[in-house]
């Protein structure tokens, strides 16, 4: 995280491109079972040219892409039955990915524990998670201040057991033998602290039938 | 996050003052029935001070210090019982905090879900994670790499019901009423990725046995 910036916090492409290797290399060291340097390498660029499309901050992205690249190489894994666990593995997706798609991530993660990998996503992701969502979300303990919003991609999709959508319409491509469920919230965008706690009940709620559901079945 | 920096990536005093007012006006929405705006104001700068005579990344410190002030805030409420919630407070510390704590706080969050609610501090911590502490946890699915070494302060271990150190000596204070438990482990700095697992699959052996015990007693 110690790297040289300019007087605008950008760092240069060069620097940009040798950080992405190293990312690389550090996820080879994870996957190289499953995976090929080539594959690995492409997901890297790839996951970085995404979040690059999206954000201003460049000085964060190489961090912000080896979270992601690791979280589309462990879906690719399961997407492709290498990796065999328990856990269900659950996906929200909202339009911008910096709201409710968040805070379902947040309380999946927190009520599930074990029994669960979440990932989420927007159908178009913002530059970052709404201020107020993070503070609604810390007021009941759970810190989501370090997430991200991520675009949406084939191989999450893929590596799900159970799609959420929360009005991110069709954008969502439709595989057979995952469940399904679109679920209609108000969108916290723009509102303020009392609206998004609101917003924020209802989804703990449906995320705690959610869960029980899933166990139960 | 999107702040402008020098050339060396550091910003002003006179910014850093003015983010941190804000961090307090933030956490102030969030715990005014309990503490003043001068209470919430000194834990924001106090959080500054300590966090600040450990790192040399200047640029993040604001989006740490809230993090910080939060979680003892958080600790603060429980220790003066003003905060009543069935889940047990655990508290991990070592004397970096950038290794052996951080790995056995990210299964015990994992592993306990909502009956938890885990912190973890050094007696001396070092300025960030080791990176294959951090590549050891992501292999078995839990992202460490946004937590961040942090001092062991008092209100912490007030706030705990339980306390485990690991081999930082006699640094913790010993409060009536608590849980202590020391463990013996390797430490992992300076050790490559396969000594790191080898500490890391003992680490979640154990704070399986604690949970297990903390829940069945």
């Amino acid at each position: 995280m110690n790297q040289k910036t300019n007087a605008d916090g950008f760092i240069s492409v060069d620097d940009i491109r040798g950080q992405l290797l190293k990312v690389a290399d550090r996820l080879h060291k994870s996957f190289k079972e499953n995976f090929g340097a080539e594959t690995i390498e492409k997901y890297v660029f790839e996951s970085f040219d995404l979040l690059d499309a999206k954000s201003e901050v460049k000085v964060y992205l190489p961090s912000l892409t080896e979270r992601f690249a690791r979280e589309r190489l462990q879906a690719l894994l399961k997407a492709q039955n290498l990796h065999d666990h328990d856990a269900f593995d659950i996906l929200f997706v909202c339009v911008h990915n910096s709201g409710r798609s968040q805070m379902a991530a947040g309380f999946m993660s927190k009520l599930g524990g074990e029994r669960v990998v979440v990932r989420s996503a927007g159908s178009a992701p913002k530059e970052s998670i709404s201020p107020e969502v993070v503070e609604a979300m810390a007021e009941v303990g759970i810190d989501i201040s370090q997430e991200f919003p991520k675009p949406l991609t084939d191989e999450v999709v893929r590596g799900s057991d159970a799609v959420i959508t929360m009005g991110c319409g069709d954008a969502c491509p439709i595989y057979p033998g995952k469940r399904y469920e679109d679920w209609t919230l108000d969108d916290p965008a723009g509102q303020g602290l009392e609206s998004v706690r609101v917003i924020r009940d209802e989804i703990r709620k449906r995320v705690e039938t959610l869960l029980a559901d899933l166990i139960n079945n």
